[in-house]
Parts: structure tokens; C-alpha cells; sequence
């Protein structure tokens, strides 16, 4: 039997562990110096936890797990005989894997709501997973990577997380771009229009501005039965300039009396006139009038991070939501949350070239294996070295030379280590640097000094 | 609907996050010093890599997949009426939860053969998932945390990673007793008192003479059908002193031309004597000659911790092995591993108070919020002190005093800051240490030098 690996999961080796734990430390570290605290949930949850909150397609997503002992017993025959997977699931499969690190997240806050201080900060970098088709860059098994503070409305929420997306990407060196939009200001645009009923309709399409272009947005939106009237009050919507304090000055104009709208736009300049005081640049933040994520849920500030030289897409998205717990019978929970896409922050990194060389622990000594006394006396050696924090390995099988230096060669050894007959005898120890080929044999004291 | 954790499953907050961190970041950074490479696997395999390997009990106790779409069309109707989960399990389910380290990693092993350079030393640390009834200090979702070396016969290994086991249970700060057997020793026992045929049952009952002394394991013996005769031969393992050199040379002169009895005892002699070599003093290291476990693949060495001063049964085991990846196709591998009792681990370590105070990072300056440009000053002075590496934080919400100091009480905040009217209009800052009371007020550029 041929192993294999289950469709759409990976593995990681050294290198890539090494890379991804390198991202993760940083995150980890920032999110810590923001005052967010570590939680991980379980795996599994009840299917009932998870099934009704992603929609229907996301419930087909949810990898559902069967029940143990004889699960068929309480499916009466006539209902087998249907052989309908809506119906026959839920008798066999009362456990699904996490779909996301939200919903179980918001279980958590129901579930612990008197014992938890808020706002509370946390923040979870743990794998979730869905049955989608596997693809290039898409898996079946992927990490998410959340920070979220629930229980406060405060706009300081909002620069707090701006800030904290800034500063983990410079940290990580990856140049970008966040873009920054309000749910209001998009409920402003339809109202404004007067399309308030197709708001979802218009998001979607202006959100694929940037892909399609003005005349593809336009075909959309009037096959959409939205009308020529309303397309022509939002034309000046194609015309944003990179002038992000500009546009919504304009915007500004255009939206008098627009109760919802202006007050996106108060929200959005408290944001942005806030993390300019931090002195950060006003070209990493930009107010993009497009941006659409999430709307389902957002109700205020929404986020994406683009890295600024490489095409990937978003590496990052967030932003403010009412009532996270509402499912759960908890009510008046708000809370304001972003995420990092980690196996796209990874592409990037590559691309780029950020991670640094010796992410990855290679051996510093590499000690060669003459007989039994000669092994234990650098296991001596070794373990002192060890007890230095130097990373030294003993070659296990004695006078296999050959083997020896075809092993060093492959694993990048920086330095061989000789204690044969004569080092034995004097006390000494050969060593040999690989990349200047130096060899020089000294007293083992000195070597150890 | 009232959310709960799905059975046998644990949130671990901030705490216990930090806590189990702190653990595992002493074993891997001892692994990586010891030259091991971390490898992560996916969460799930496809069902085929797991059935058959744990024997029918681990069978059951495997966490299977549904399969996603139409998953009953397949099974035709007659069958279906059976009921039978054996017949239809494998029809409905092509994955599985991973159920331990070691099967994942031999396929994995098993795949890339060819480029993995040998001895090869890997650590893993991951979530393994079983479908067992839940009970105290038993989950169905739990770590495990192996280091295994594989593509080498030599009897260092073993040496290395009894030393490796010795290093990080001394970083951890728990005195433990290593206790070390060889299943060549337990077979040659079976040839010296005739009962080849009956090795499993003879070292099972054993195994047991902790807890249920000499006469209870003479009587399970001989309801196994083992001979008074044999059992008379064996009488002297009642009588083994805490002296494990000398166990050793009483065992060696019975086991007089025994050859894999003397072989056994001449492996652990080798082993022990290096180790003792290194420094490490006697008393860690205990001959067990009741040592049981995993026979039912463990062929040379075999290992198992357990705390000095609490009683917690193993916290840690291990042995070599021949054949790792024989099931998938490819022989001659063969390997030594060892395994760390995380769960144990952590709750001996509550026990004996061993973990640092501030394994969780708490917030030593905590902003209070008189308005939108004291909070704006504020934030620029978190944005220094972050980068710092000091963690602190603004108080979200605005003027509400007393739920500031309820918030700082109950995160353990260690210095409360005002910036008021008076600290803004004097570039000052007033700084509360919340142990001792004090409370000064101080130019900002001094407090930031």
C-alpha cells in the first residue's frame, strides 16, 4: 500500500515550520504588546454550534464528524431508504471540525460572559477547516489568525487595530497598503441613491471595481435593476483620486443631511486623524469607497490589508460588528476584530525574500564517531555545548567516514569535529570549519572557553 | 440556545495557554539543541493510512469524516438496511482524525524516503483526537509531543535520548526517575523460565507488581496457565534491590549462555554507562525489569518517566522500534522515540508550583481616558512603550472612571497613567504603581528616557 496524503492537506517539514513559527512569533509578540491574550478552542464542536452560521453553502463546507458505536440503530428504515444527506446527517454526526475562529470564539464569550472582563482582547492563530475543492493555494487544512476586543464601542477600538496591522507588517517588512471603508458610508451611498433596498447588489458590484472597471461595474449594476438615475447620482464614484482625505471631503459634500453617511465619514476621519498623529505615513491608509467585505455581518469600520508590490490579493481583513454572541442567546456583545491571512503573508514573505536566512536551527557541530570511548568523550564535549544553546550532534555509527561527510554535506553542517586516538590521548579536538575549510586542532579546554 | 463544548473537549484561556507554552517552548528548544526538526502533519489522514494500525479497540476509537455531498447514493439498499457501521463506515467516510503522532509520521516517512536524509530526527507537537469516554485528566482531544530518530541501529541514540529526556525534565524542574528496560531482557526471562510461548502474558501481569504486589502477579500468573516451575525460576524478580548495577549482575549470571538475554543486559549496561559518563547522577536512572510497555512493537530499548514526588503514573515513555514504516511498503527503517506526557506534565507541575509568575505577559501601564486629546497623547506614549517592548494599553472608554480602576483590578494592572488637562497642558504624565500606592507626576520626555 502506496501512503498518501488526505486531499487538500499538507505537510509542513523544518524549513516551513521554521517560516511559518518566524511569521507567528511576530504576530504573537505584537499582539501580546497590545494587551490581547492567548485562546485556543477545541477542534471539534457540536454540530449545532457551528451549522447555521455561514450560510448555507458554508454549512455544506462544515467536515462533519460521524458518530461512534452503531450510529445507523435510530435512523428508521423508510428514512435510510431516501438516502438524503439533509435529513440522515444530523442522526449520524453531532460534531463538525471548526469552520472558522469566529463562531467558536463567540461561543466562548456566551458561554463565559460573567467571568470575562471587558473589553476583552484575545487573540487565536489555530487551523480551521472546510470541504472546499482543493486548488492552487487553496487547502483543505489552513491556519487562521485572529485578534478581536468585544464589549466596547469606543472608536480607540478601531485606531488600536490600525495601528496594530501597521506595525505587525512593518515588523514582518511586507510594504502595504490598508484599505479602510464604513459600513455607514455605504448604507449613506444607497440612500443617496435611493437604492437602499438593493444595497448588497451595489456593494458587490462596486466592489469589483478594481477587477472589472467603471463599464464592467455599470453592466452589473443595471442587470441588477438598479437604475440609469441612480448609477448617474453615484458617477462620481469612478472618479476617486488617491487623495484619500479629498474624496471624503467630497464625499462629505455630497452626503448633507445623509444622517448615516456622514456619521461613516466622522468615524472614518476620527480613525485616520488619529493614526496620522502616531506618525504614521498617509500612503499606508487609504479610504477606498470599494471596499465591500463582509457585510453580512460588518455594521462599521471595515479593513483589508494589500500588500503594496506583490499580487495577492488581500492579506488581511477586518472590521466592526454588532452582537457576536447573538446566536447564543447573548445579546449586546459588540466588538471589532482583524484578521492575517498566514499561508498568503507567507507567499509574500517569499516573494520577497523576508525570512532571514537562519530561521531554521542548522547544526554548528557535527562531531564524527571513531569507537565507543572516543563517542563518549565528545558526548561530553557535546553536552557542554548544548548547555552553551550551540546546536551539536554526535554521527551515530561508528567509522562510517563516508557516510559521515555525505550526511554533514546534506544537512549543512558548519563545522566537523575530529576526536580520534591522538585528540583522545592529548586532550584535544580537531575541528573543521566547512566554509572556510580551515582545520586546526587545540587543547578541548580552550575549545570549550 | 445555550452553547456548550462538545464532549471530552477544553477551551484553555490566556492562562493555560501561556502555561502549556512555557512547557512546550523548554521541550522544543531542548530538541532543536539535541538537533531534531520540527514536522507538522495534517489533522486528518485518509482513513486507510490509520485503520489497522492500533489494533479493532483503536479501530473504534478513531474519529472518521463524513464524507461531503451525496455520501449515501453509493451504498446500495440492502446493505444499508443492515445497519452495519462496519460495512458502511468505509462507504461513507474516506478520512479520519489523526489518533497519534507515530502513524503520520511513518507515512510521511514512508512518502518522501528519498529525500529525507538519514538518521533522521524529527520532534512533533500537535493535537491527536480519540473517541473514548471521557473521564477526569482524560480528553478526547489532547497534545501529544514526540521525538523520534529514525534510519539508525546505534545504541547512542539511545544514549542521546535518555540524556535529551533527563535535560528537559531538569529545565522543567521536575525530578523524575527514568525507568529503562530492553524487550530482549524480558524475552531472554521467558526462555530462562521456559514460557516463550507465553511473554505477553507473563510481562503483563508483571508489569503489575507496583500495584499489586508479589502474590497478585504469582496468582494472575497462574491463571494464565504459567507453571509453579516457571514461576519458581522467576521468584528472584521479587526480590530486585533499588540498586540497578547490581540487579543487573545478579540477572547476568542467570541468564548464563542466554545470547538474547545478555544482549538485552549488555545494551542497557552500554546506555547507562555513557549516560553516568555525562555526569548524570544514579539515582535518575532505574533498571525496571517490570517495565512492560508497548511490546507490541518495541523490540530493544524501552522507556518510561515518572515524577520523583507525585504520584501521576508515566509522564513520558518510549522505546525502539524496528520496521516503522513496514505497513506502507517500506522496510528496513528502523527507529527510537520518546514522548512527553503534556497533560501530566502541566498538572505536576501546578502540583509542585513550577510555573514562573509571569508566564502570562500582563499589562504594566494602563492609560485612563479624559477625552479625545488626552487619549490621543496617550496613544502616542503606548506607541513608544510598545516599542519598548513593554505592554500597555488605553483605556477604551471615555471619563468612565470607575470602570477604568474595576478593569485594572481585575486584569492585575501594575501602573495606572493620567493624562489629564493639566498633565497635556505640561507635557507631564502621572503614573500610579498599583503595588505600593505611589503616585508621581513627571515631565513625559523623562518618563520615556
Amino acid at each position: 500500500m502506496k501512503p498518501s496524503l488526505a486531499k487538500g492537506t499538507r505537510d509542513f517539514t523544518a524549513t516551513e515550520v521554521s517560516k511559518r513559527q518566524y511569521i507567528i512569533e511576530i504576530l504573537k509578540n505584537n499582539f501580546q504588546l497590545y494587551g490581547f491574550q492567548p485562546l485556543e478552542t477545541p477542534s471539534f464542536e457540536n454540530l449545532s454550534t457551528l451549522t447555521g452560521k455561514y450560510g448555507e453553502e458554508g454549512d455544506r463546507l462544515i467536515f462533519k464528524i460521524l458518530n461512534s458505536g452503531n450510529y445507523l440503530d435510530k435512523i428508521n428504515s423508510d428514512e435510510l431508504q431516501e438516502k438524503n444527506p439533509k435529513t440522515i446527517t444530523p442522526k449520524i454526526s453531532d460534531k463538525a471540525l471548526r469552520y472558522d475562529l469566529t463562531v467558536p470564539f463567540a461561543r466562548f464569550v456566551a458561554m463565559n460572559q460573567n467571568n470575562i472582563v471587558f473589553p476583552f482582547k484575545r487573540y487565536q492563530i489555530q487551523p480551521v477547516w472546510r470541504a472546499d475543492r482543493p486548488q492552487k493555494g487553496r487547502y483543505r487544512e489552513f491556519y487562521q489568525c485572529d485578534a478581536d476586543i468585544v464589549g466596547s464601542t469606543s472608536l480607540w477600538q478601531e485606531v488600536e487595530l490600525v495601528q496594530l496591522y501597521i506595525q505587525s507588517f512593518q515588523d514582518l517588512k511586507i510594504p502595504i497598503t490598508l484599505h479602510i471603508n464604513n459600513r455607514k458610508i455605504l448604507t449613506g451611498l444607497a440612500e443617496y441613491a435611493e437604492i437602499t433596498e438593493q444595497l448588497i447588489d451595489f456593494t458587490v458590484a462596486l466592489d469589483k471595481l478594481d477587477k472589472i472597471g467603471k463599464e464592467g461595474v455599470i453592466k452589473e449594476l443595471l442587470e441588477k435593476n438598479i437604475s440609469q438615475k441612480a448609477i448617474d447620482r453615484l458617477d462620481f464614484l469612478f472618479h476617486q483620486t488617491n487623495n484619500s482625505l479629498g474624496n471624503l471631503k467630497l464625499l462629505k459634500e455630497k452626503f448633507e443631511n445623509n444622517i448615516i453617511g456622514l456619521q461613516g465619514i466622522e468615524e472614518i476621519e476620527f480613525v485616520i486623524h488619529n493614526i496620522l498623529s502616531l506618525g504614521v505615513s498617509e500612503e499606508i491608509l487609504k479610504f477606498d469607497i470599494t471596499l465591500a467585505r463582509g457585510l453580512d455581518y460588518y455594521t462599521g469600520a471595515i479593513f483589508e490589508v494589500k500588500a503594496q508590490t506583490v499580487q495577492m490579493g488581500s492579506i488581511g481583513g477586518g472590521g466592526r460588528y454588532d452582537n457576536l454572541t447573538e446566536v447564543f442567546g447573548v445579546k449586546n456583545i459588540p466588538g471589532i476584530g482583524i484578521s492575517f491571512g498566514l499561508d498568503r503573508i507567507y507567499l509574500v514573505m517569499e516573494e520577497l525574500q523576508l525570512f532571514p536566512e537562519n530561521s531554521e536551527k542548522s547544526i554548528e557541530y557535527l562531531f564524527a564517531n571513531y569507537g565507543n570511548q572516543e563517542a563518549q568523550k565528545s558526548l561530553q564535549i557535546i553536552t557542554k555545548l548544548r548547555q552553551k544553546g550551540i546546536v551539536a550532534e554526535l554521527y551515530p555509527e561508528e567509522g562510517k567516514m563516508k557516510k559521515f561527510f555525505a550526511y554533514s554535506e546534506k544537512k549543512g553542517v558548519k563545522n566537523l569535529v575530529f576526536i580520534g586516538e591522538d585528540e583522545l590521548k592529548n586532550e584535544s579536538i580537531t575541528i573543521k570549519n566547512q566554509e572556510s575549510g580551515e582545520q586546526k586542532t587545540m587543547p578541548i579546554v580552550d575549545f570549550l572557553q
